[in-house]
């Protein structure tokens, strides 16, 4: 009875989201910045320190007239003068002499290297004893230690973290080239759903998956726009989704579990200017009915309508989606697959599709285990339960109790 | 010297941060509650469904009318309507009748199953041979399968994540309460400290720590205020840490890395009504002069002056005290402290304090390993080549290649 598409393998699909790429730039002063991705590689314009810098208060000095001073034979020092915080020094250090100087504080001509104050003792207004040899340099940051000018910091394509905001701003970016967020405009279709505020009459649901995404674009730095709630109507959403490719970066509609409503979402979008169908059904499970095309070089997205399978779709493929239109970097660092744990139950699956569970972690010693979270399909209670997702692969019938196992967790992080 | 003050153990700190609590409710439409934290346990006061449900497309029926059939001996049905999405269906299915149904569609009357489409051949209009057995119940969702009305679906301290926010919706929570988000005054203390517009002097540098900071407070769910650039003045650090406590819930300057300076922090402080002293000097190295306090109930934290420092000081203290700020509940799930590598050079660290040494994390293989960031000091560069930091306990003397760490990740996740 129904027609059947060719379905893709997860890696073909994530292969495929190579096609796009970032939404375009712009320039955001600094503070506007935080968790943006770069749009250009950084280079520093300067040396950062800029000067000479204690680390230590103590006293400047030059460090070869500490040679061979110690408890027994102090060396003498006269004291000519005290280093202002945020100022050049007054003269600077001959033999024989020394600066008082606080952390943080500019290395005074002359000088090479800082004693702590616990090694001088004051003898009088003008007089220290040292009893320590430091080396030159010691207690020192000189020019470009931090950064050398001229050095990249930070590169195109990395989310700003907050040492990252700080460098930038140590360096004197008081504006930063950033890729634009990715815009989606988000449309729920379905004759059965109504909005939260609506009590649902026989038959209906309200929209779970519009705040479902929502949050979904909030999390992975995209900014999404919902269109509206969509009754199974062709007109009324080629509408809907011609205003979203207008106005968005993305088009993402959910619903559609029926095969009649599946059909439908394609129907509108072949009617779409430079369409191209890159994906129809994924040999995944939950979320085989996902549609991914492209019009005038912009996403368009079918997810399924029950929202434990959109949203599983989501975490495997939106979220890379997300990234490629962010212009992150491929390289997405060690917060990424390296959660492991132990299957704490055998797992069956059908060969021939890559099954998500949902599994519950949880602390035994000082290993996570892994609790999969059964339930009939279309539930959202198990995702609310759970931690993340453990892929049972294509070409195997299932997992065993014990077996170690990597988790996708699904994401919360704040805002 | 210097005047030194008892230093509290880490594990100290982090039990003294249990003093302060949530700052206060605020009730918001769902769609602006994203990643916030509920302040509340959410009860369902509904089932969901609300009916009784098909899970997939085919023929609602009287399960036991398709006991004994198969591919060999079908059983003939009466097709008697097709339920509509989002109606309830006209008429109910009695012995030997069926009603052809989509999924997510509303189980007409009578009928306690849905056979497959698959399984359905269609004779006439009115007839179709059914070619298996299915038993009560299958492929239906029945009333409260996923959340029963009156269970607790969500607790009070835990951040929303997108399909918390799709589970409010579905039970019809247009509105939520949620903690306020904690606001932070962040001021930069220092003679030396220039803004990232201007070009620093001899002896100056820009703030690093601001932008740092304000980053970090985003990162963490809290909202930022800057009050400004405070040079090392005893009038003006008062006024402004005044106006901090009176418009924020917390004070958080920074700067102070010189003994005079530090000294100049908690003189302040000193002179604030209600004031109560909790940390002076934190046995860990970087950080160790932070000064912790309250007045009126509010937290007070003088953070070091060098950005790698303050930010070290952040991610250990403040990420944990903006979680109480926060209200989020103390089970902060499998994010926390799961990560694990292996070391891949020796790193010595003094006994009586602890260290934390920034990492920059690879895969070898199968594994991550950690390459420790050595550098003087006040750095920020190993922060922004490094993934995370690595504890070196108070009572060892470091930490040997191959060992196996946990890696406390710095945070930055999209907004």
């Amino acid at each position: 009875m129904e027609s059947f598409f060719t379905l893709r393998k997860p890696e073909e699909v994530l292969a495929l989201l190579h096609d796009f790429s970032a939404c375009g730039e712009e320039e955001l002063p600094l503070d506007q910045a935080i968790c943006r991705v770069l749009s250009r590689n950084m280079v520093s314009m300067e040396d950062l320190p800029g000067f000479c810098r204690s680390t230590m208060d103590g006293y400047a000095v030059r460090a070869k007239d500490t040679f061979g001073a110690s408890e027994g034979l102090p060396a003498l020092f006269e004291v000519v003068g005290e280093v202002k915080m945020g100022e050049r020094p007054h003269g600077g250090v001959g033999q024989g002499q020394a600066m008082r100087i606080p952390t943080g504080g500019m290395l005074p001509n002359g000088a090479d290297g800082v004693v702590m104050v616990e090694y001088c003792h004051v003898l009088d207004s003008e007089t220290i004893e040292v009893s320590r040899t430091i080396s030159p340099l010691e207690n020192v940051i000189q020019p470009g230690d931090d950064i050398k000018k001229g050095s990249t910091v930070l590169r195109k394509g990395s989310r700003l973290r907050p040492q990252d905001m700080g460098v930038l701003a140590g360096l004197g970016f008081g504006r930063v080239p950033v890729f634009k967020r990715p815009r989606i405009a988000i449309i729920s279709t379905g004759d059965e759903i109504v909005s939260v505020e609506d009590a649902p009459a026989d038959g209906q649901v309200r929209d779970i998956n519009r705040y479902t995404l929502e949050a979904f674009c909030a999390v992975n730095g995209a900014v999404s726009e919902f269109l509206g709630i969509c009754p199974d109507d062709f007109n009324r959403l080629k509408g809907l989704v011609e205003n979203g490719l207008e106005r968005a970066d993305a088009v993402w509609l959910s619903g559609g579990s029926s095969v009649g409503t599946r059909d439908l979402a394609l129907a509108v979008f072949e009617t779409l200017d430079d369409f191209e169908l890159m994906v129809h059904g994924i040999s995944i499970s939950p979320g085989k009915p996902t549609i991914i095309a492209r019009s005038g070089g912009k996403p368009l997205v079918g997810l399924p309508g029950h929202v434990s399978s959109a949203l599983i779709v989501a975490e495997v493929f939106m979220s890379p989606l997300l990234a490629r239109l962010s212009g992150l970097s491929e390289n997405k660092g060690p917060r990424e697959g390296r959660m492991e744990a132990r299957l704490s139950r055998n797992v069956e699956s059908r060969s021939g599709r890559a099954d998500y569970i949902r599994v519950r972690l949880r602390k035994e010693g000082k290993e996570w285990v892994a609790d999969p979270i059964f339930g009939k399909s279309g539930l959202i209670s198990p995702l609310v339960e759970g931690h993340g997702l453990v892929k049972v692969d294509v070409n195997t019938e299932g997992l065993y109790e014990g077996d170690r196992v990597k988790v996708l967790l699904f994401d919360g992080g704040a805002v």
